[in-house]
């Protein structure tokens, strides 16, 4: 994966937010819980789909039904366009103008090569298990063949990604910054609540520790 | 707008949990923080960008930089599609295989209209605004005709859009029910944190309470 931008990915408005760094782009589609994926339907134009995702390595994951249109279409090395997107603040600055996020995103090019290697597969089953609940990989029942058949597995090379990031306070422009209205950023954050255990779970069954301390994959804390 | 689906909105894949009610949609695209827009690029192909949206009654806004590239490839007219998710929860199956989420997500499709008429852009400033963080509108210093200028505001009918929804516990499959593996879900919520005031706030200006108690639209609790 080449450390400098494509293109395509080049970020041109605000690039000192845009970033070319593949440590913090594998930072973020880690911690990011999904990502959307767009492709062109030559019939439908753009669509666009959420879903889940999982990275290892420099290749990125996505997975549907093999009954479902849209990946369907995908599977013949289409072109995507993937993005992750984690919202970390508001940022109220005085004028309306002013105002932004704080946020981490990734946005990565590519065409979607469909996965059939049997060991590929395992491991990307077990990448995207852990994407979404780490620890998970070693409780859940992984896929039998017939389930791998069912599914159809993406792959996209991580090698025209951008990553952009914002960070900081509002930054208002001078005559504003004197009115008399609060500005700020508004942390926000993604947080878990209880567990709710399934209503045909067995007695006896507790509350894995990777879910009642439930954190995202690259967080620290 | 058209309570029932077009070629493009029809939920294919799990139509159970499809829906083109009218206010479901609303409901789903006014608490999403966030949307992405995907259109294509004559040259690059699919084209992906997290944005800010509002909604009022039937239209949806975005906005982004005239100088910006991309927004400029949709002010004419392009088909676009948009999707608005939001992750309710993680539902953890036996099976990885069943594994899936709760979440509410809306797609839309249609053509960006780029918006000139002064009153509809003030409306859709103080809408942008008030999605970001109801309250606001009535405190931020609004848009300068110059600043309007600079802006590039977009909007798209909501008549094709569709919701769709997933609630309640995992579904395996029936060898899987009796494997002595935790099932179930965990919950998912975006919270705030304290707020942080801006370096150069001057003194005596309190947190005001829309931001001291956010919520976001649509939100009872």
């Amino acid at each position: 994966m080449a450390d400098s931008p494509s293109e395509r990915t080049q970020v041109h408005r605000h690039p000192e937010r845009g970033s070319y760094d593949r440590e913090l782009i594998h930072r973020v589609l880690d911690e990011a819980l999904i990502c959307h994926v767009a492709w062109t339907d030559p019939d439908a134009g753009p669509r666009l789909l959420p879903t889940i995702h999982a990275r290892v390595g420099d290749t990125l994951y996505v997975h549907g039904s093999r009954a479902g249109r849209p990946w369907r279409a995908l599977r013949d090395g289409a072109n995507v366009c993937i993005a992750a997107t984690i919202v970390d603040g508001l940022v109220l600055a005085r004028s309306a103008f002013s105002h932004s996020m704080n946020y981490r995103s990734v946005v990565v090019f590519g065409r979607a090569r469909e996965v059939t290697d049997p060991d590929e597969l395992q491991a990307a089953a077990r990448a995207i298990t852990s994407h979404v609940a780490p620890g998970r990989e070693n409780d859940a029942r992984m896929p039998t063949d017939e389930e791998f058949r069912q599914t159809l597995l993406l792959a996209i090379p991580l090698e025209e990604a951008s990553a952009k990031i914002r960070t900081g306070p509002p930054i208002d422009h001078e005559p504003d910054v004197a009115l008399p209205i609060w500005a700020g950023v508004l942390p926000l954050e993604t947080v878990h609540g209880s567990p709710e255990p399934s209503p045909d779970l067995a007695d006896g069954i507790a509350v894995p520790g990777y879910v009642a301390d439930y954190r995202r994959p690259g967080i620290d804390h």
